[in-house]
């Protein structure tokens, strides 16, 4: 599979935002992680505190095989239910992105539900889901690259439509279970490490899910030097779609928000599949799940927000897009020392 | 000094809005701090979800007598710079307070510049700033009460008006400095352990800022079981003039977000001088200044965002604005699993 190049990131744009962010009417530094993100989305994008307008989470549903050893209290079919729930514009993700006056683009890439033609789903269904990769690998080869396609297909197309700031999400029930497994490998850490409760096991249903995870792992071999091997052993289709959406943005310039676990564990793989893909990443939320510490340190990633959420769907990138449009709001509208007349540091 | 009552939070409508945020369609807790926030709302305003759309931060402007040694690395006169840079809508403030749709109410409450009357300046100097407390109590208890009431006569004017949630903020060269020594004896801290940086400082100038810190609370030896005492010998006008938004605010049932150390050793202060402040208080920002930890513990408050901000002004507690709007947008507007027909978990 061919994959489209990574720029590098604006150096100079760098440089001159952070000159502005030391003139503005503050002590230097005093806006925090806020002026950093400015500095960082100059970079990305070559421009001085650019107003990101036009913005959508891409919102990617899928099933997994291995939801069926019981990874999850809640069943399968939740997928496709709460893909009816986003385009009833029902779900936190919609209420928050109405807020965020964000688009929500929601991709079927592989739910195991056949949905007919409706207003607001894009319907790019790889499979009726992965297999149990307990068993014989989440995906074939083939699927792992068409979901992939799917996902640079869909960012591609808005970014043909004036697209300025992007951000992943997903829903999969079982996906957590996938996410831990692609964080043990990308990470070098134990099963029990980055394993978490997702939607909300028990103690007893932890241990199941952790035995679970260390069996795929014994039984799929993953190679952690070999991103594609893990993705298509270990992975889940909307995980694929999202690592696809990440290596497009990055590929045109366009500053991506992560979302938890597994948006995260999407955007590393496609960082391990593309160098580069890193440059173009903002971490919006820390999930409370343990191991997304892990990738947004791998990834060198401060996360805008730790509001121990844990819905999935987008919402801790969309939430953190009021961050981000106030870093540039900061850089953009602030008087200057000079302009404002104000006595600098004695 | 007859402060107000302020009344009990309304449970019975916090255990409504508990009811509601498991009906709606995500796993329970999910939403993390902002469900507790929506719970936290529903009990200071009786109301399920309300729009809080009349909103400003009230941003009290003073000196302070102790900046003559030397406490800052900026000059006193910032402070009458900053203020004529609010008005001019130049600051951190007002660009935030302009996309979280909010007003600014700037209180000149004790400046040494004599203002003339300005547009959106409210005039109501009690001095030309605090005495030097090293020297001196920074303030007589006659101004510290007048400075209350200043606080609370513009609280109660704009809920007069409609307002429905309010932030603090302050400008103040000089103020970390009496906010650590309130924290140190409102926490019972070594000085040490409560003071940081400000808006700069070196590593001398952290280790002079301690000293005199010490110092002064050595010569004025201020009682930690009487919090005017406190805010009278260690205190700022500001200071004082934010807790009076504090129990005002508390008192009318309206929600308060703090910013950082300064606002929040006010808020402080207030719950002190009127039990049942910290109720109706939020936690917007947790600032660097390492005091500013202890002083959210013991009004067992969780910061909403923690991002390195230290400008003050009440930028951190705008900020939190959208995250407020997030968590009552999200418990009026998401479909329950009734209405959705989703299968709730097994």
């Amino acid at each position: 599979m061919i994959f489209p190049q990574i720029p590098e990131v604006y150096q100079q744009k760098r440089e001159e935002a952070a000159a502005r962010q030391y003139a503005l009417t503050k002590p230097r530094g005093s806006m925090g992680y806020l002026e950093d993100l400015s500095i960082e989305i100059a970079g990305m994008t070559g421009m001085i505190a650019p107003e990101l307008k036009n913005r959508s989470v891409f919102l990617m549903a899928a099933d997994h095989g291995i939801a069926r050893e019981g990874v999850s209290p809640y069943p399968s079919e939740v997928t496709a239910q709460m893909v009816m729930n986003f385009l009833n514009n029902g779900a936190a993700v919609n209420v928050l992105s109405r807020q965020a006056v964000s688009g929500v683009c929601i991709v079927d890439i592989g739910v195991n539900y056949d949905f007919p033609d409706l207003p607001g789903l894009v319907r790019r269904k790889i499979s009726h889901g992965t297999a149990n990769m307990l068993r014989e690998p989440a995906m074939t080869r083939e699927q792992a690259e068409a979901a992939l396609q799917v996902g640079m297909d869909v960012l591609n197309e808005a970014a043909d439509h004036g697209l300025q700031m992007a951000a992943i999400g997903e829903m999969g029930i079982g996906n957590t279970t996938a996410a831990s497994a692609i964080t043990a490998v990308l990470c070098g850490k134990a099963v029990r490490e980055v394993t978490g409760r997702g939607t909300g096991l028990d103690d007893a249903g932890l241990e199941k899910k952790v035995g679970i995870i260390e069996e795929v792992l014994r039984n799929r071999a993953p190679d952690p030097a070999d991103p594609m091997d893990v993705l298509c052993k270990v992975g889940g289709l909307e995980i694929a779609g999202m690592a696809g959406v990440a290596i497009a943005a990055a590929a045109r310039r366009i500053p991506l928000v992560m979302d938890g676990l597994i948006s995260t564990s999407a955007a590393a793989l496609a960082d391990a599949l593309v160098p580069g893909v890193r440059n173009y990443l903002i971490a919006g939320h820390r999930s409370p799940e343990i191991g997304h510490r892990y990738l947004l340190e791998k990834l060198g990633k401060y996360p805008l927000l730790q509001l121990n959420m844990r819905v999935g769907e987008g919402t801790g990138a969309v939430l953190a897009f009021h961050l981000i449009d106030a870093s540039l709001n900061i850089l953009r509208d602030m008087a200057t020392f000079e302009t404002a007349g104000i006595s600098d540091k004695e």
